[in-house]
């Protein structure tokens, strides 16, 4: 080959072996060193540049993995071809960054978000001071059980048989990062087959993620006790997902009776089954919680989900779900290769917040809390005109406001963001049909709000529907 | 309805309503009330037992909840039909736990798994002081971005591009509970749909996970380069899953050539991507690392897969994906509504780590710390007759070792047991066709083992290979 020049810096740059590496590649990328041409022997480069043949070998080491340069047994390394050579990246530097949006709604001020919790009574001194003992086990650093931390998954068992009735055995629990996850496993277990109903109007996120898997999906109309058995049975569904504890977004408790006609609906074929989406049942202001749905399951018919998303945070992205004996089986025999998608030390945090009753305090706690909150915002919309019925107030952590307006439920979320509101509304929670509510109906959450700004928030909801234009049907 | 005899204990136990609401549960359930029963007034009731009248609507409010009674308008309550009513669970306390092996193979002292690392040299008092500083923003509990944190992947992008010279922005980052959580919403975007080819042999869980999906996936064979681009050509897929900088279990880094064929094959269709799978690419024992193929990636076609599984730790479930813009926005669109899958907390932990520079430094240090292993290892096989070829040592945590042994490989790994060695096996890898080894080929990971379990662990490895039943082919 012509004569190469390598002008090394020895004092200074990246290591000797690297500058070799570099200016043989960019000689080669350039073309100055031709394809097929036969590059110095190590012996000889080393000597040229003065320097050691192992350096010269580290260099051409990185040439040959990169396939720049490839060598033949016995006559040195020669340049391999690079024709098809597709163009480099643009240099980082000059590249501007796309604005960061995400599709994130912009923050306002007051969010009556039917998602938010209250972050303020959260015990973070205890929390902090478990996080920081967790870590010192650094078993934790290198372990992890597919199904969850085999501790942390005994006490939820215990957890919930205590709070919720829930009969099961550890074995049966997967520890899981979200609902959303949990829903895709369980989808691959029954084969991303069949047909799987829900309540017409259901919880958005669970119709989406069934939805992206393939399965066929359905929805059922509710009536004041729930989701209608016979319109499902109608349907053909083997599958089908409820909130009996407290539906989303109606706020419906499921009775005995409605519950008992869905048991025996499962029981009458030998591949139905129930998903229990238990999503809040921690909060309920009157009486005492209801037993879950799956407690009065003998045939082995309801998959249980709960989640830490409103009792801890829904930053944590923590949930579980139960099977029943049958599907654990086949989940561990068909999916029992998944790794878990919880940090070992997050579930490690959270199974000793239970263990040593902080849990419990603070749902206790938050009970409380919830309660004087939704008082409180019962007790701002009390005698407001615009208020046609109040659904769902026992439990959970908002209220389903059906509301006499002339505006439709898009004018007045649009005229709500300009005051500085944000409102959900419920049309969109009806995938198939018309909505039904007679009444534009909103979801108005009080979690994560503070006292003052929900006060101030509805203050200028009121002057919003009492405007001429908004009010105009309950004046007819 | 006949006399109803309920005997409070107002200083001991459940609360009065409480106690009210147990009886007549019980009573109702046992049939002593039976179906279409009136119950007494509330007013009534109240007088009998002495309480509040409160107290008895709270206990009838939650018996009507539950759907044990109705109330029909001016006349009262009724017991409802409860016919149908199934078995209630046993009483936990009978209940045996199953004994809990949660299909986890047992721990042995010797274990040369491919998948550990080695936790003693982990930071762990910044990484406390860290973790203890991120619980400190309250921000953190109640929120979270979809696609990760921004801050995060803002720090993570800047890595890859100084580490790996992958070019992208936060945008087209998703942050991830897992390879496998990623693939599953990976093969989401592209509808389950499409034939998906692997490398033969080829990482087993990713193919389990794809597998399950319900795409179509066939594997195509390796030469010393990496996958074949013909066959793959041939095999009429769209999407193929490779591990170009180091792949698993071969070690075979994939030279400059072939990234470019592959490349070139993307490019012939309007729906062909590559998926590259960056699992161990930070260690690199030879020469600097090998840049990632999505930085020679002009035309959108690479899907880049990386994880802190090995660089941190496994059981952190944490790993990261980034899609050309093309796909990006596709995801937006089409699955922009799922949740993070990873705790908000654990993204600062990390971003934060990586930040203020201990990741790198932690890295710089762990290449150190498995280099030394390495060699060690190496040392230590060396001059046993039982070592045909030793291949892929040259980066990742482990080496492929062909034997001679007239052993077959599922006999080597029972014997190797029972002197307390765990041993990975290739055969599994295959999951069509044969072996591409002409010997019995295990993984010897060394990751997560300390030089003396190493060293005793090969001196019992070669007794059992050295035994005249083992080391029968050598000597024909």
């Amino acid at each position: 080959m012509k004569e190469l020049l390598i002008s090394l810096q020895p004092d200074e740059g990246p290591a000797l072996y690297e500058q070799i590496y570099q200016t043989l590649r960019n000689e080669i990328e350039g073309g100055r060193i031709p394809c097929g041409e036969r590059l110095p022997s190590t012996r000889l480069m080393a000597k040229n540049l003065s320097v050691s043949r192992s350096t010269v070998e580290l260099a051409y080491d990185q040439l040959t993995s990169e396939g720049y340069i490839e060598p033949k047994a016995g006559s040195g390394f020669f340049v391999c071809d690079l024709s098809n050579l597709y163009t480099l990246p643009a240099p980082r530097e000059t590249k501007e960054r796309e604005p960061e949006t995400d599709g994130q709604a912009k923050t306002l001020p007051f969010d009556f978000s039917p998602y938010d919790i209250d972050a303020e009574h959260f015990p973070f001194q205890i929390w902090k001071k478990i996080n920081k003992e967790v870590l010192v086990d650094e078993e934790l650093l290198s372990s992890g059980d597919s199904l969850g931390d085999i501790r942390f998954r005994r006490i939820l068992c215990d957890y919930l048989y205590h709070a919720r009735n829930v009969d099961c055995t550890p074995e049966q629990m997967i520890i899981g990062a979200g609902n959303e996850y949990l829903l895709l496993i369980l989808m691959q277990l029954f084969g991303n087959l069949g047909r799987v109903a829900m309540e017409r109007p259901t919880y958005m996120k669970a119709y989406q993620v069934l939805d992206q898997t393939g399965v066929e999906l359905v929805t059922v109309s509710m009536d004041e006790d729930g989701i209608c058995v016979e319109e499902l049975e109608r349907t053909g569904a083997n599958l089908v997902y409820v909130m009996p504890s407290h539906q989303f977004p109606l706020g419906t408790v499921m009775p005995l009776r409605r519950r008992q006609e869905l048991l025996a609906w499962a029981g009458k074929g030998e591949d139905r089954y129930i998903i229990e989406d238990d999503h809040d049942s921690e909060f309920r202001y009157i009486g005492k919680p209801i037993p879950a749905l799956q407690s009065r399951d003998a045939d082995g018919r309801v998959i249980y989900l709960g989640t830490f998303s409103k009792s801890i945070s829904p930053s944590l992205r923590m949930s579980y779900m139960v099977l029943p004996p049958k599907l654990a089986k086949r989940y561990q025999e068909k999916l029992g290769f998944y790794s878990s998608t919880v940090a070992a030390t997050q579930q490690r945090l959270v199974c000793r917040f239970m263990e040593e009753g902080h849990f419990e305090r603070h749902l206790n706690r938050m009970r409380g809390v919830y309660k004087a909150k939704r008082d409180f915002l019962l007790h701002l919309l009390k005698g407001k005109k615009w208020i046609h019925t109040i659904l769902g107030d026992n439990a959970g952590l908002h209220l389903v406001i059906e509301l006499n307006t002339a505006l439709t439920e898009q004018e007045l979320l649009e005229k709500a963001e300009k005051k500085g509101i944000r409102l959900y509304g419920t049309n969109d929670y009806f995938t198939e049909g018309d909505s039904c509510f007679s009444h534009v109906t909103i979801l108005l959450g009080y979690g994560g709000l503070a006292l003052d700004a929900m006060e101030e928030g509805i203050r200028r909801l009121d002057l919003l529907l009492t405007e001429p234009d908004a009010n105009a049907r309950s004046v007819i």
